[in-house]
């Protein structure tokens, strides 16, 4: 017994989509969740108070970002994140190589990275150096460190060192990355296997191996099979919020997601946005993580009913025509901003910068998503899922 | 019966410090009160709920701001400040001076401010024509305007228009000023009145008249008599915030207190450090408004108990030595953020600049000032008043 452990309680007569749970040591989440991103080891704005009273059950933070700041020395003087944060519940972690990987290089550029990234990032087999964005000071990454970190952070759930390429890139570069990242899994999974060993009682930590391949059906089927041939506790899809288009994630879950066994649950990295979550759900994905509704909250964009949007969606409550809208931003959201202010105030918040607006939009589309998503759930188990997404994506 | 009247229920008898209760149409105030400023129609970064369980029960909004953005026309179609800003209990509202005279001006230099302003402030006898800090719009302020406005915020304590003179300035010129802000109240104490009138069953709103005079004596002296001579509901002390020395405050009230009619209540503009705190209170200030422990939050800054800090009462929580600390701000305050977080842990988002650390702290100095005026009461009513301060001042 590991402490960690998923059970698919039910599925979709009519397409992949499943309710699961997965039980850590801190809690238990039932799935599909979304799973709010606290970058630098805080959901910008809110508290976890906030986080538990909006329904969220996973907490995902990054690991390349708490690595810099506060620091590791920091984290392991409160025993890991729990502690540090103030979140009592499960955490997942990311491995930092998407960080590692995009924070120091030009975006969405096609580019032989050998040679491009000679200055910025420099991969080798054993891992990869990379430059601070803070101070341009110089770290090395590898596998077993990334491991390691993970152990230090203390989540309930370590995602294993990968590569993840630039968005486009060729078949042979993705290829090549895609090798080099399963070479990384089978360390990972020894080094995670050393950590787990190596203090006893140790609360179980789990680990996912991460599925790349760019948008190369042959590769991305390869790259399904093998991570799942290997011993890991789930299955983590990485690669696909780095610039495809909606139709082209959609094909990667269409070649990947059969191959996964039931038995695991499956983690979709870095995607969020209201029309895509019925398209992964709808594929089996059990968890996944976006920025999307708290960046696009702190902007000025907050989530209304398919329909009531001009596009999309949100809203943009800065528009001059919020200024003296009495109306909550949704008259039917119970969430704490649509109980208490209206978008006239809303909009005034924004319009003058004021720090309470980030927050109030915050709770809004968090309260938003989750109940979307617990919408979704009751729809599987009732099997009007299919039925729930039409309504929703009528007019996509 | 005007809905609104103030009691005072003990005096100190070592001091002029009292305590009392203010009641208005929307509750009461026990006072002494530390009042916060929501310059905006927010207390950056707080919800009315936070400051509801912080325990304030008295809000400041600026005028000026207000009458700026969102504009008056948006305050109207909510019928008033507190549907607005969802805060439903008492608000102070200013006249409006001070910013009018404090934002278009450079600060703290000896001016004759009639050649200086002519292009920026621009003061007769009927009123002021100054620009928005915002577009550079031209907008004109009088007595009369200035009451209109506050009766259309719906605040429940207003303050007349006043004429809040630089410092430092000359004698010459605080006396144009402070007869020219006496002829003013006149003007605004029968504006007042017809804006009471005007609509039947309208609920009462206060006027407390404001004594300027800068730091000179005779006119202070003169100043509070005469506004004290007319029919106000309540008296502020203004233009003591603006420059002046802790001494040169304290001189201030030494002329004006005693004159002040024990019956009315009393508003210090502009003041609220922690040490100011015990002057004006033993010198009989019931209420008092202040950005300062909110301000300083959000730099990072504080409170701290006396002696705990390296100066005066409060630390620096971006100082490295705070990096690894465990302990909570202050182990033996019981406010949400020293209940759940650690210094390290605010360290860490104040040097990530996480828009959680602004709330963060900002609880935690309210709470901390709140805390600390309600101690203040509790010594009043035991006749501990002046130990109290002793205690709190020792090192001062």
């Amino acid at each position: 017994m590991r402490g960690f452990h998923f059970t698919e309680t039910h599925h979709d007569p009519h397409s992949a989509a499943r309710l699961g749970r997965i039980t850590t040591p801190h809690g238990t989440i039932d799935t599909p969740a979304f799973v709010p991103v606290g970058t630098q080891a805080t959901v910008k704005s809110l508290t976890p108070d906030d986080l538990h009273t909006l329904g969220v059950e996973l907490f995902f933070v990054n690991t390349y970002h708490t690595y810099l700041r506060p620091n590791l020395d920091v984290i392991k003087t409160f025993g890991g994140l729990h502690a540090f944060m103030g979140w009592h519940g499960p955490i997942i972690t990311d491995s930092g190589g998407f960080q590692v990987f995009s924070l120091a290089r030009p975006k969405y550029k096609p580019l032989d990275r050998d040679e491009e990234n000679a200055t910025l990032v420099n991969i080798s087999e054993d891992g990869v150096t990379f430059r601070s964005h803070w101070d341009g000071s110089e770290h090395y990454f590898t596998p077993e460190t990334s491991m390691q970190y993970q152990w230090t952070l203390g989540s309930d759930i370590h995602i294993a060192f990968d590569e993840c390429t630039t968005y486009p890139t060729t078949p042979e570069y993705a290829r090549k990355a895609m090798d080099r990242t399963h070479r990384w899994l089978v360390r990972s999974i020894a080094e995670h296997a050393r950590q787990a060993a190596s203090i006893p009682n140790r609360p179980y930590q789990a680990l996912y191996g991460a599925i790349q391949g760019s948008i190369y059906e042959a590769l991305r089927k390869e790259s399904a099979h093998y991570i799942c041939s290997l011993d890991t506790d789930g299955i983590a899809i990485g690669g696909v919020s780095v610039g495809e288009s909606k139709e082209e994630m959609r094909q990667v879950l269409d070649w990947v997601m059969p191959v996964l066994p039931a038995q695991k649950p499956r983690h979709l990295l870095g995607v969020g946005e209201i029309d895509d979550i019925f398209v992964l759900i709808e594929h089996g994905v059990d968890t996944f993580d976006c920025v999307q509704p708290t960046r696009i909250a702190r902007m000025g964009r907050v989530y209304v009913l398919p329909g009531e949007g001009s596009q999309g969606f949100d809203i943009d409550i800065t528009h001059v025509q919020y200024k003296q809208d009495t109306k909550p931003i949704d008259p039917q959201c119970s969430c704490y901003t649509c109980t208490h202010f209206s978008r006239a105030y809303l909009h005034h918040l924004f319009r003058v910068r004021e720090l309470l607006g980030y927050r109030l939009a915050s709770l809004h589309n968090l309260y938003y998503i989750n109940s979307l998503v617990r919408a979704i759930r009751r729809s599987i188990a009732d099997g009007s899922f299919l039925e729930l997404k039409k309504q929703w994506l009528y007019n996509k």
